[in-house]
């Protein structure tokens, strides 16, 4: 079976209090993409954040001792540091021009995922305002997937919130879940025979995530004008589904 | 643009000295798809390895003391081990059950990417049979872009060779590039302005990792069936490229 990973064209810039699912399927419409049962809808974080209202204003952030401690260490903004620990559990790395963390959320990433770049707010200088994540992923990408579903009236869609993430060992970003709606996080294959009867050497495959990279890649460099992605052909069948799948338990993980 | 990833059927079960450029389009032919210029071919290691007689039977390896040494603490074959080390720079993590090592092409991976799972060998026990990666997945990736362009006429094309490698910090298994010829290991976006004019955030892409994430996803768990990939509408131009342009210096990396 074919995946096709198609950009929505014709998404406006949007703005705190969007009803993205109508924004979405307007598009759709207007481009003529049929949404149909079984198909995913990827979403970039930054438009779901901005939809939910999540920008700060650093003049309004009054940094802690540990803040300005880190912010010497990382050469970053006290204040855009003390979001980040607000937004994290675990402080994992620190060095000039970095601090990776464990977010809230339970995924590892550099800055807790806060955006600076292509973020306005409705008053003062720009460069005050950066967009946190949202406050519970899960949650926005289950409500998103219910009021499409409802709307478009197709009984069964799944939905993905995305980020790009750095990684141990490779350079550049991907692509990877944050938020999930009736989306396979892992497919379990453990104990399934291969044609010679073995047993298979990848068991656990990370689709959500792989679907995720995917998705990221057509969005490209202007995530902010295609942030949103149609996937038809999912090649597993969807079911309800949590981040926590993903995320690999502190005492299981030999790279922390 | 549409990203489309197509696994393509009918391709039989690859033996050692197999012409895979032939067989593909073979296969692709029989299917009516088409391949155009821009396209790009994404291979699982596995045929690739197959092709190039990379099995290597355990009776005639005679492990080291080290690799003895390592067997016990993983509760590994002491001959896998030896393989492993021989195909390796740096062991980076022993536990029970798992090493994990810096190949000598320089990604980080399980067990050097040695495949025991659906591979039989031309005599003796298929147990003792083992699989290793190409020996040079780079070549034999620029090799077999050479000759499908020759054989089918596409000016351009471009080739992944991938794998799926587990990550630090989330769970299961993602499609990685381990070998390129002709596709962008990363997009370098620095300097780039956003909408508002800020510099953006995600400034490297792993472009090839992206789509190598994509391709895994619909092989899915039968890549023995559908070990290649057929792509269209990669979002990106094609260019020259070398894996290592993937691998983050040891230096640079504060996860090993």
């Amino acid at each position: 079976m074919t995946l096709t990973l198609q950009p929505i064209p014709n998404i406006p810039l949007i703005q705190p209090g969007d009803d993205l699912a109508k924004v979405v399927l307007q598009a759709l419409e207007t481009s003529a993409i049929p949404l149909q049962s079984g198909d995913i809808l990827v979403f970039a974080q930054k438009v779901i954040s901005k939809a939910e209202g999540r920008l700060f204003n650093l003049t309004q952030v009054i940094p802690t001792p540990r803040a300005e401690e880190l912010a010497k260490e990382t050469d970053k903004d006290p204040r855009f540091i003390e979001l980040v620990l607000r937004e994290s559990r675990e402080v994992l790395r620190v060095r000039p021009g970095t601090i990776i963390t464990e977010h809230r959320c339970g995924f590892v990433c550099a800055n807790a995922g806060i955006d600076h770049s292509n973020v306005s707010g409705p008053w003062g200088n720009e460069d005050d305002w950066v967009l946190l994540l949202p406050e519970n992923p899960d949650a926005s990408a289950e409500k998103l997937r219910l009021e499409l579903q409802k709307l478009s009236g197709a009984p069964e869609l799944g939905v993905l919130i995305i980020d790009s993430h750095g990684r141990a060992w490779r350079n550049g970003t991907v692509g990877v879940t944050i938020g999930i709606s009736n989306v396979p996080g892992i497919i379990d294959m453990r104990g399934q025979p291969d044609l010679f009867g073995y047993r298979l050497r990848v068991t656990m495959i990370a689709a959500a995530d792989e679907l995720a990279a995917g998705a990221s890649l057509v969005m490209g460099q202007a995530a902010e004008r295609t942030p949103v992605v149609h996937v038809h052909g999912f090649p597993f069948m969807l079911r309800d589904a949590h981040f926590n799948e993903l995320v690999r338990p502190k005492e299981q993980d030999l790279f922390r």
